[in-house]
């Protein structure tokens, strides 16, 4: 009781410190096998206070995931902000979400099976995400499109076609499959990405990339 | 040894019997649930019997998942030939993929689950069957080009990009995700289908599409 009584000082401090030690619990040992009870103990608590912060397990799962992709979308907006050409900044965005599932799959294996357990359980924590990464495709064509630099007639459903075109890309389970495969990913990323500009009518950022990756990264 | 020795008599008809019965069993209860012990005793054989004809329970599996994309083949390869301009007949095949995937997720649950696992798990004879898809591609898009429908500088390239911004609409574990998701997937495989064709520089066959099916179907 006193422990749980000092959590409430600062209920979002206590949030931040769960998460904290399950990510950390899911990065060594996996989200499967991390149980509420391993968490609590590490942060010297019951398991009944870890519910008073988070519903249940599968909201804590959520919320690690959460915090990955947050980390993915923070990067996403950088680079919608830099200074460049709107193609060549779409092109870098979609370099950047393959590396990202590159790196969780071989880097990081119990954060990429937590993700892949999101999106085939559609946990709605990945909508959001996937909603956020649209947007900022949309914001890109709309400036490429004012720009000259795009042609295209709807910015929201060429958003929505260059997304899911790389989905095989960056998705979890496709990623794994194409490096299982053991496809030559730079290659394959490198044409899809050119195939994807094409649709958008943009050719001349496509034409940088043949050369090698952008420079803008 | 008597049943052996009278299956002798023409390999291939027993091969084929025994692959008939094996996919029965899997439509009806799941490849996953069947056992070889099922199809040896529906046919009135042994085990050991049907070990003759197929080395291994995986090469049973194999050879069934082969009969469901051959038909899948053959029908590409029936709208391939048709006499029609190239742009359509791609978007016919594109239409196709899909329609194949949808049906066998809504109505034949277990051999959607069956190409599941062979596209998961990487079964030869998938990549098999990708690349006789791949080559009707290519083979389409190579007319188009010389009938002036296409603008590509590399149809082998175009080809893999066309097929690869397809999968979200015929790989089995993304078209049921999309059908979880509640989406309208008439509505997004009509537009992808237009985002793959002006990837291709090809402009009418989508415009046609967007006022309804194809009428080649």
């Amino acid at each position: 009781m006193n422990l749980a009584d000092s959590m409430e000082i600062d209920p979002e401090q206590s949030r931040t410190r769960i998460l904290e030690v399950a990510e950390l619990y899911f990065r060594r040992i996996g989200y499967h096998k991390t149980s509420v009870a391993d968490i609590a103990s590490e942060l010297g608590m019951s398991r009944a206070n870890i519910y008073r912060f988070f519903p249940s397990r599968t909201s804590i799962n959520s919320s690690v995931c959460g915090l990955i992709v947050k980390e993915v979308a923070e990067v996403a907006h950088a680079i919608a902000r830099m200074d460049a050409p709107a193609g060549k900044r779409l092109v870098e965005l979609l370099y950047t979400l393959h590396r990202h599932s590159m790196r969780r799959l071989v880097e990081e294996r119990p954060i990429h099976e937590l993700l892949a357990a999101a999106m085939n359980e559609r946990w709605t924590i990945i909508d959001a995400h996937n909603e956020q990464i649209l947007a900022i495709l949309r914001a890109l064509i709309r400036e490429g499109l004012q720009a000259g630099e795009f042609k295209v007639e709807d910015a929201e459903e060429a958003a929505q076609g260059a997304i899911t075109a790389f989905l095989p890309f960056f998705h979890p389970v496709l990623v794994e499959q194409r490096v299982q495969e053991g496809e030559d990913t730079a290659v394959a990323v490198r044409a899809q990405i050119r195939f994807i500009m094409r649709a958008l009518g943009n050719f001349q950022s496509c034409a940088v990339e043949t050369r090698g990756r952008s420079s803008i990264s």
